[in-house]
């Protein structure tokens, strides 16, 4: 792929803000400067600039210019990978749900659901769709919109997975009630109870709830964090189980935030379409990629109808909307007829408030600010855990999203830290909920989709403190003392 | 029961109109005038004339006073009861979908689905409370509201069920995707694959699906269109089979629109009570019970928390928002895990715009407008199939709702008579989506939520015109000459 004229401008300055030819806080050329060294348009420039803004590597200062951002080095070491186990029944959900109910009481700071704060949500722009839509389009509005749901807004989602790389027919996509509806047909379309599929590990928690409803049994295949999902382990695993599905996410992970190299996206489909096994891809934060445009999404590689792409607006527009959406062409009809059975469909208003919203033209400004937001505070919450957090800890590096993956050294327990930060009135996501193995129990998830400010650092330097008493306790076993029953961890 | 002072004076007036003492077009006396005869308040009399505007039998004429309808008598039979069948796994499942599909044309008269039409929806109200949420709850509306959802809903839920006689705790109360996702929910709750659940015959497609969907084995209980399910036969079968749950309607049921008398309610609820099994209770059509306030739901006489009550706001506010919700006390906590893990939770803007709607009073006088234009349409359609369709064809006489539920005379497979009134852009629902078994094919259900027009008048003309060219072409077959391949039903 050719790249375009403001992405070559925008890469170069990336590389000169990285080698330090620009320091931070210092200022990078006027826009004026840099088009008449280049011999490009102004426009041309302020494209590159957008694009290294949303990468928060500069910001624009008004009336004065474009910044090198003032940010310390990120020196601490990202995870390691997992081991790949034997595939096992799912049993965790029960704990997952309680995990999660607990943390849901009113006042605490929000670390834990990987959910946007209302500040990141274009509140204003979907009153006034929602306003108009009912008023003008009430009888549609208020009727059933049955599946595969309301057209324009299955047109506006063909459009928009362009940018995913994907050419898709707006006929096959399918509305949902969000993405976890998405998932839960789709893995309803291509399963059966007691079928054996492979996920990541770790893991979306949701995806852990899902196969125990559904009785499924997993093999996790370990993640990289940095490239994600290991295709020598896929493989082998394939040849060795009778696995009926795959489900990943290959941009911007959860929890881990990995991002698959383009030529093993498209090698991991090809592998499992030379399988004729389905893909199921959960790409719900493609569109918060920081290099948007550029990263694409499995269903790029898709020749042979091989991915049901699975995502929605939940993580971008609004969680409470409920809209989110699938394509496949070729579990479609069995896809729409469980919809129809088990929810009937998803809320017309919505859909129709949505899809006046994308029509509308606001929603590339509104992600590119998000992005911007998401990725400066991405950068701010791993300086502050490597500033507060113990010794050892590791960091992710996500390419996108808003979801930070820490693993504590020592054997840190992370579901008691998960309990004493509670009693702070912080909640965070404990490893323990990613997989069914415990291998992550050292691990937690940290949700960065909240505004950076004092109360955010206060809340990271206390689960650093927390994290560091943990330590302290688990020293007699560091020095070989044997403390039965304390933890559960290897 | 004591009845109100009130509700006698209606009863005797209903009485007199019944029996010709005033005659269909007469004025009944004045307001003035009935309280001085009875020795009552205006509001009394006031309250009398609303009920019986609210059973069709009145109409106001403004400045003018209260007049009996115009309408001749029904005089055509009720549909006999079905017969018993051995439990069977469903398989009809395709067969509906394919008949749903068919009928969503555009441009057909809408005769088919139970669907509301928008003339009786209170869509400006609506547009006020969804603007108004959206404008000063923003945030609320936009984020997450999780099962069992959003708190003033459920206790506007809780409120409404007083009516249905039901005294119920806010926090039993879980909000879903429409009442498909509550019955589906409840489905699960209380059985697993391979199960045996008794259902009513016939009884609403959507169960049917769900049943083949969950891996249900079903033995259906016939159903008077009078008094709604067998007691008798269920007793046996409960006897003679495994059978794990009961899932039925016992007001205005879906599609014979039978209501049970409320001694063999309490009968029914106390039966399942003894042997400790769940009744799931689908009362989508009880608010639209032309005698409201009067007759109640099976929850109402539970004590022991057997029902799990299910219903939604898609027959009286809106189908599009799809907001319903189910009551029950000892499945909550499993019920609450099954939505989070499928759907996550319906959409916060339905939610709250509807608890809004709800607060705000309109809701009552709606259902009062709504309640009485059902049943003056039933009395219409019932009227103009008595006059164009065949002789032998029997009515249902629902007491609330508004579908009608018919059947033909001379074994006419209404699958057939579907497909040609198609072809005249009309849609009905035949009898084969009913039930698994062939007891029904030569009914069909009429869906009389559409305005009554000439467009009406002339659907229902249409239908009996091709129903009566079916019989012809059965004719010989009555006269002993056999046909091979043209019937399947005996």
């Amino acid at each position: 792929m050719t790249s375009l004229l403001y992405q070559k401008i925008a890469s170069q300055l990336a590389e000169d803000i990285q080698s330090g030819v620009y320091q931070p806080g210092e200022r990078v050329p006027s826009v004026r400067k840099l088009s008449t060294q280049k011999g490009v348009s102004h426009a041309t420039v302020l494209q590159a600039y957008a694009t290294l803004e949303d990468q928060g590597l500069i910001h624009a200062r008004p009336q004065s210019g474009y910044y090198v951002h003032q940010t310390p080095a990120l020196t601490a070491p990202t995870p390691a990978i997992a081991r790949v186990e034997a595939p096992y029944a799912v049993t965790r959900s029960s704990i997952i749900t309680e995990i999660l109910l607990q943390a849901r009481r009113d006042g605490v700071i929000p670390l834990g659901a990987a959910v946007p704060s209302s500040e990141f949500l274009p509140l204003r722009a979907l009153h006034q769709q929602m306003s108009k839509v009912t008023r003008f389009h009430a009888q549609k509005a208020f009727s059933y919109t049955f599946s595969p749901g309301y057209e324009p807004l299955r047109r506006q989602v063909a459009i928009r997975m362009r940018d995913a790389g994907a050419v898709i027919d707006p006929a096959n996509v399918v509305i949902t009630n969000g993405c976890v509806e998405a998932l839960q047909l789709s893995l309803r379309a291509v399963t059966k109870p007691g079928d054996l599929i492979a996920t990541e590990s770790p893991s979306y928690y949701g995806l852990v709830q899902l196969c125990e409803l559904l009785d499924l049994k997993v093999v996790e295949i370990p993640s990289d964090p940095d490239t994600g999902l290991s295709l020598e382990t896929l493989q082998s695993a394939l040849d060795q189980w009778p696995i009926k599905a795959l489900v990943l996410t290959s941009r911007a992970g959860n929890p881990m935030g990995a991002t698959m190299p383009e030529h093993r996206q498209r090698k991991l489909v090809a592998m499992m379409a030379r399988r004729n096994l389905p893909v199921i891809e959960d790409d719900i934060y493609g569109e918060l990629m920081f290099d948007h445009g550029q990263s694409k999404a499995l269903k790029a590689f898709d020749c042979s109808d091989t991915v049901i792409y699975c995502s929605s607006f939940s993580k971008t527009i609004s969680p409470g909307l409920r809209a989110g959406w699938l394509i496949t062409k070729r579990y479609q009809e069995q896809i729409e007829k469980l919809q129809t059975f088990t929810t009937l469909s998803a809320c017309s208003v919505s859909q129709m408030a949505v899809a006046a919203y994308l029509e509308n033209g606001g929603y590339d400004r509104h992600l590119r600010h998000i992005r911007q937001e998401y990725c400066k505070n991405l950068s701010l919450f791993q300086l502050a855990v490597q500033q507060f957090f113990p010794e050892g800890t590791q960091i992710t590096r996500p390419k996108g999203g808003f979801i930070l993956w820490i693993s504590l050294p020592g054997g840190v327990d992370t579901l008691t830290l998960f309990n004493r930060a509670l009693q702070h009135n912080i909640s965070i996501c404990p490893g323990v909920v990613f997989s069914n193995s415990d291998q992550f129990n050292h691990c937690l998830r940290l949700n960065c989709g909240i505004p950076w400010n004092r109360a955010a650092e206060q809340a990271v330097m206390t689960l650093g403190v927390l994290a560091k008493q943990l330590l302290q306790e688990l020293e007699p076993v560091e020095r070989g003392v044997e403390l039965e029953g304390i933890r559960k961890v290897s």
